[in-house]
């Protein structure tokens, strides 16, 4: 019943009657290495499931009792969301990122991924994306028809975008006033990288220069390996959307709660975004809403929460950065999230007398070979020839490691058997890539 | 906080950048309505709330207890909706209307609105919409820059679509086999009226010879006052959508749950469907999905909580009706729901010398003289000049209500005076309509 759709639609005989934008959507390199994860585990493979970026991590315990609480909410919530939720945001960035935010300048939505998609359709204007980048910027244009321009960025740079990659793409129309919104994503979706100061201060300059806007995608910035993350809405207020939400943080990827957060120079953008709103998802889930008041309250219990899961996630992503580069591959060190963007040019040769001369190929080889799941840079916009993929390091359970972390006072660093014990199948699908390039 | 947006966005000197289909939405009779009922609340003035369309009562208790089971659920659920929710929706299908509903087409959604919306994104057609019609398919349409075709339907056919107009309808555009989609929503927002098995049969045989999609949306059905719904999938089961969400039979509008169930031969339609959903809201809250598995199967609590919902709604929608008709308001007897369609025809003249010859400039009269808050029929999709308007008969507490109900055996009638003292707010403001008419 969870399997893939049936394969030859029945038809009525009356022809298909489809958008053109939404034509063979869902094709993807992604679906077709979950639908052969699924077949190998039905034949009984071990298989260490790299693929799906969902945070291990349980929701915090004094949140999922909020939502107990909340359980009997059951009216309609304003369009923006609650009041005393977009307060709780908006006191949040004034903390965290020193900025001037106003609760009626937050957007609540289903997903900030269902947010992207409505700003896209109010946006008139070109959307600059570097790539690699989140998997759903693309299709959610390409579903609507709109035009989007790719930046490939370059391991040398750590897949960052730099100021004058920025200006490149800019100037290379003959359109400098066009509007265009720059998705930056930090610390990022496929990588694992972010920015410095410095670095975004340089692409701020470079978006004031051309008033552009920046649609600054942090869902990730709680999870900065250091807690060291820092928004360019502190270099560029006045044009910087910060987008996040309970999903990566907060482990509630399926509670569905995601925000926008609006300078006043754009005021007339979130207007339009909840008229929009209004006519599609209405308001997010009420009891959800309430439970995530708790969540951007914050508060000791969450902050030692949030201290564990970043020393579990930094220690684990160096130990696979480790054993990755040590066989060979090109991959930066990660700063946050729980990700490793794997470069495999170096074994081009190698790989090329196996067969094996794109992307979705190499990782449908490694699957069949050793059961390790990642996925292709194709699937976040990088040529299909390119032979890079994500390897997302959360297969292991969560709950249980947090419970352990916690018997280890958080000045120190976690034992040297921590990992073996609790994150074990992490580390042997790292040994598991190690082995099989060296093959 | 909850205000309306400034009304000078402050801009950065750099123009609007908005795309023309959602420039200028949002400012509708609804909203001024409803800012003005915010002005007379601050001045103390007591409001009669017949605007808003929200079920008074509560979620059920065992529907709310399974939430508080479910809270600690944090996946990402499958794009299509959980297994054990879909199943229990095809088996409510399966056992209210004798459908041949299966788990795999059956798509969950954050509302019925937000697969609505999407529906139009993937369907290329046009949609037939018979007015006076529920306040969205219109905007969603003009967001998308779809085309839509209104059937004005009349007073004395209880404002429904007939087979007679729908042929003329299509019949009268040069292109027969064009894709359409009939939308069909009974019991009706905002009539309360509901088609009885003839109608729906006579409208399938029209729907198959065109080879028309049918989206039949049902989110009142189990609010019928007789617990008589009948769907047209009864009549014309490989062309219809049915589409419903636990909103309104389950008192649970802020939880956000709509479902869309889909015949064999449209499995197109859901694929591509579930394709731009996994783009954009991804899946629904886990937990809420959870715990609408409960309200779904059903069972001696839930079927009792909506036989004492059904009786008050039905009596106290014949009382309002009586008294607005007794006062000379043109108004079909509703069948479901909490609406009803109000026409104020009869005394045009009348209204006339007192300047008021639109459905806004009344309802606006009408909220300053007496409180009492009903929306234009333009905001449904009729004519501007029309003198018609919706009130919803929900401003009392259904808490309390329910309760007092359940001392009464379900065989027998609410005794006289229930109404007056649990609802006494509805009756006082249909007086006061009643009242302000004769003046």
């Amino acid at each position: 019943m969870v399997g893939p759709p049936a394969e030859t639609p029945v038809n009525s005989g009356k022809p298909i009657s489809l958008d053109l934008n939404v034509r063979g959507l869902g094709l993807s390199a992604t679906l077709a290495i979950d639908a052969r994860c699924r077949e190998l585990r039905a034949a009984d493979r071990s298989i260490y499931d790299f693929g799906l970026g969902q945070s291990p991590f349980p929701v915090p315990a004094p949140v999922v009792e909020a939502l107990r609480q909340a359980a009997a909410e059951k009216d309609y919530l304003p369009v923006r969301g609650l009041p005393a939720l977009r307060e709780a945001i908006a006191t949040y960035y004034e903390e965290h990122e020193r900025l001037d935010a106003h609760p009626q300048r937050v957007l609540v939505g289903p997903g900030s991924k269902e947010l992207m998609f409505l700003l896209q359709v109010v946006h008139y204007g070109e959307m600059l994306i570097p790539t690699p980048c989140w998997v759903s910027y693309m299709p959610q244009a390409q579903i609507l028809g709109r035009r989007i321009s790719r930046i490939h960025t370059r391991f040398e740079e750590e897949w960052k975008l730099t100021a004058a990659a920025l200006v490149r793409s800019i100037e290379a129309v003959n359109d400098e006033t066009r509007p265009r919104l720059i998705v930056l994503n930090y610390p990022a979706n496929p990588t694992g990288c972010s920015y410095t100061g410095e670095e975004l201060g340089e692409l701020a300059e470079i978006a004031r220069r051309y008033q552009t806007i920046v649609l600054s995608d942090e869902i990730y910035g709680p999870l900065h390996h250091d807690g060291g993350h820092v928004s360019i809405a502190r270099y560029y207020p006045e044009g910087t959307i910060i987008s996040s939400g309970l999903s990566k943080w907060c482990g509630a990827g399926g509670w569905r709660l995601g925000t926008f957060v609006f300078p006043p120079q754009l005021e007339w953008l979130i207007d339009a975004l909840a008229n929009v709103a209004s006519e599609t998802y209405t308001s997010v889930c009420a009891p959800i809403q309430h439970a995530a008041v708790t969540a951007f309250r914050g508060g000791e219990q969450i902050e030692r929460y949030l201290a564990h899961v970043r020393r579990i996630l930094k220690t684990l992503g160096r130990r696979c950065h480790e054993v990755l580069t040590d066989a060979g591959l090109r991959i930066p060190v990660p700063d946050g999230a729980f990700y490793l963007f794997l470069d495999f040019a170096p074994f081009q040769d190698r790989l090329a007398r196996r067969g094996i001369r794109d992307g979705a190929t190499l990782c449908q080889g490694l699957l069949e070979d050793t059961g390790v799941a990642i996925l292709p840079g194709a699937a976040f916009g990088r040529p299909r020839s390119e032979l890079t993929a994500r390897l997302a390091y959360v297969d292991f359970d969560g709950e249980r490691a947090l419970a352990a972390s916690e018997k280890f006072p958080l000045c120190e660093a976690l034992p040297a058997d921590f990992f073996e014990r609790h994150c074990g199948r992490v580390l042997e699908g790292a040994q598991k890539v190690a082995e099989w390039v060296a093959t």
